[in-house]
């Protein structure tokens, strides 16, 4: 029985989506969040840029007594995972691997599909953490560079032709290249998952990166017997590095739920 | 005859514009572009992160020589161009004044829309400057939070479903108004001029906020002799804070040219 809070962090509100899945999958820990929304996106900046501003947000959520560290920004974990690792001693899970692993326990074609911002699509990530796992998959990349700013702007819904328009074309060459499982590799795309769905069909299994490392965490503080059980709800810290005019709305549409408390504001740079 | 270059910065690529308008317009005038990059989009930041970033653009394009700054980002200067105005021994030109100037000139109905980013619409500083210049105009202020991604990503050709009803939405209010101008607020949207000039028709006149100012720059350098005049061919060098692996790509969109010269990258956190 361990009672420290588990820090989460996002280049921005994405991460929420993993909040979410964290109080369905494992809901009597308290959590400490913190989304990078001075800085965000982290999609698309140089490598050497994200490994700093990780470093950093890790470097803020250590002033807390934590008893582990998710990365929910899929951006960082496929580029500063290894040396972030290294440098804490205490468990940080990422969102790559424990998606891969899923992916590949539901894949019958062995052809797996990942959608990700640019920088995770370039980064090559998924496509070496899959083929170490399974050296015979084939795997199709695909970066949308627009599925952030239509979710955050709202476009979430069915028949938006906007939104439906842009998913079908960044899903058509995948579905031509006969993937039979498809990686959401961004905190963003869960809100996109009926879209998406829609317009894979039910030849394709959506595999949610937020989700399958929420469970990877509840095994691995299992295993170390970290975890705060029994009856207990857990609650939530919100902290930014910028409080965007319309943080509630945003905020409301990733977790699905009211917000209790307002989020807090952190200068990061001073870490 | 001044020689010395003109400094031109942005939140990143989008300034570009400005720069293509400075070459046509100032043909013989040397040019220091900065775009911020790494810290893009300022759009929806804080008025303290804002002024902030600004500081640390203008002191890393004074380690050149300038004559004159023009500051091509709308968010900037609408939020923070008294205070640099003040802090700087020589003329710094923002975008909205010389906008709000031409629009009067050609609004007959007096009534003026603005579109522009979400942090420029709710500074209210277009509608300030155009009530100061003119107290019976009525403003319409919109903001088009999809356009920079969508522009960015290439979606700026006619029939191109997406970005039409994307456009659609953002203007119909406007036109419901009854403007009979409309203030391109943000130097993205030069891009979108043929989709908006579509929807608007030929009862809307379009200004764009970043010729403007290089007409406005033009005649303050003649004002005070320190125009680069003659036959000579000016340069431009250009620098950003993180090189995006696809500059070239925007670079070239942006100044409906290809570039001659790669993009020197700066650490603008140490200015």
């Amino acid at each position: 029985m361990d009672l420290r809070p588990i820090g989460v962090f996002d280049s921005g509100l994405g991460g929420l989506t993993a909040v979410r899945s964290l109080r369905e999958i494992l809901p009597s820990e308290d959590l400490i969040y913190f989304g990078d929304t001075a800085r965000v996106p982290y999609g698309g900046r140089a490598r050497e840029t994200l490994l700093k501003y990780a470093r950093q947000d890790v470097r803020f959520l250590r002033t807390f007594d934590l008893k582990a560290i998710l990365i929910a920004c899929g951006t960082v974990s496929t580029t500063s995972l290894e040396a972030l690792q290294a440098e804490n001693d205490l468990p940080v899970v990422g969102v790559v691997e424990p998606t891969c692993r899923r992916a590949l326990l539901v894949t019958k074609n062995k052809r797996v599909g990942v959608i990700a911002t640019l920088a995770s699509i370039r980064s090559g990530a998924y496509e070496a953490a899959l083929r170490r796992l399974d050296p015979a998959v084939q795997v199709y990349g695909r970066p949308c560079p627009l599925f952030v700013p239509l979710v955050e702007n709202g476009r979430v819904n069915r028949g938006d032709v906007v939104i439906e328009t842009v998913a079908r074309e960044y899903l058509r060459p995948l579905l031509e290249d006969g993937v039979d499982t498809l990686i959401l590799g961004c905190t963003h795309y869960p809100l996109l998952q009926e879209i998406i769905a829609d317009i894979c069909g039910p030849g394709v299994t959506l595999v949610s990166a937020g989700e399958e490392s929420a469970f990877e965490l509840k095994r691995l503080l299992k295993a170390r017997g970290l975890r705060a059980e029994g009856d207990r709800r857990g609650e939530t810290a919100f902290y930014v590095s910028e409080r965007p005019e319309n943080f509630e709305d945003i905020a409301s549409l990733f977790l699905r739920e009211d917000l209790h408390h307002a989020a807090r504001r952190v200068d990061i740079d001073q870490y």
